[in-house]
């Protein structure tokens, strides 16, 4: 692990022991936990922004949960649809889940976007296109799927995805957390039983 | 047409023949239009906000355009996407499009939502639920999709396009105009297909 990333690694450790939104990411705090020194730690990270930045990037990279993915023996759609299931809404925080997924969009694209927050969010963005197209191609390799459509299959179900998150903020009582997971499912089965001549092979 | 609608109408004439951005909507250039006077155009409409918002919701009521949808001499896969691609980008205004549909989600979601943008923009999401749900049922009749499945296949066709939208202001380079369009192609194609067995009933 490079120092850079062993900084990180500290920083992630001590946000995770804190109460949500109180993690003490100083500069101070982290170089002790990291076990280096203040100016090793601003030759990395020259601004705490910076610092938070980088944590905020790794958080976005390791928050994807490939699950059962790779288990054959279950239904494929089942197991995709687990994967696509974290990205939807749950009953227990659907507000706060829709709000954070709308204010993060407002943020990296509204009138008064921040750069920082676009870094982000399309950070978040490409590392969900690439978790999907991981998902489709171990499907594929398994016969499930055209190979040659892993790729539109991705868009399809990432663009549905965003697409519900909107319409749940717009149409709650249509667009409910059920009906959300419905609708996914939906689409996984019409998406992978188009391709079903081939999926005993 | 009742006393409401004519002034609606009239309002609606008086926009056509004005510059974009610049009709002329006030109380006495409407009521002269419809040929009420201003007292009775107050009655309907107290206030100028009340008359722009009736005229705003009744322009997106007559905004959707069915093309030939019901022309059942024409593969229906072509029809429906025919239909769908007014929802999509186009090469001459792709920035004034998605910057339209992004603030028009800012307006009436934001922090400073006002309730007179979340009705438009609710009303739209309905008339364009409405419309997907005729053309669905259309095809249906012909025997080129399940009944059954008119609902998630709307919900479905409709998520895609605001998700692409998204998408098309996050990841430009990527969903580009074309991207935009062959993947509306690619997921009418897929949803249709499967119903392909029944298609020729």
């Amino acid at each position: 692990m490079s120092k850079r990333d062993e900084i990180i690694a500290a920083a992630i450790r001590l946000a995770e022991v804190s109460q949500p939104g109180q993690a003490n990411l100083s500069v101070r705090a982290v170089a002790k936990e990291a076990g280096v020194g203040a100016s090793t730690l601003r030759h990395y990270f020259p601004t705490q922004a910076d610092l938070h930045e980088a944590v905020a990037l790794r958080s976005i990279d390791t928050v994807i949960n490939d699950f059962s993915i790779a288990d054959s023996s279950r239904a494929p759609a089942d197991r995709l649809y687990e994967c696509c299931a974290q990205f939807l809404p749950t009953h227990e925080h659907r507000d706060v889940q829709l709000e954070t997924w709308f204010s993060m969009h407002l943020h990296a694209l509204g009138a008064e976007k921040r750069a920082v927050s676009r870094r982000l969010l399309e950070h978040g963005h490409r590392v969900t296109y690439d978790s999907l197209h991981r998902w489709l191609n171990l499907l594929a390799e398994e016969g499930h799927l055209d190979p040659t459509e892993v790729a539109p299959t991705a868009t399809a179900l990432f663009t549905t995805v965003d697409g519900i998150a909107l319409h749940s903020i717009i149409s709650p009582e249509t667009m409910t957390v059920d009906a959300a997971h419905e609708q996914v499912k939906w689409t996984i089965d019409k998406l992978l039983s188009s391709w079903s001549p081939h999926s005993t092979s």
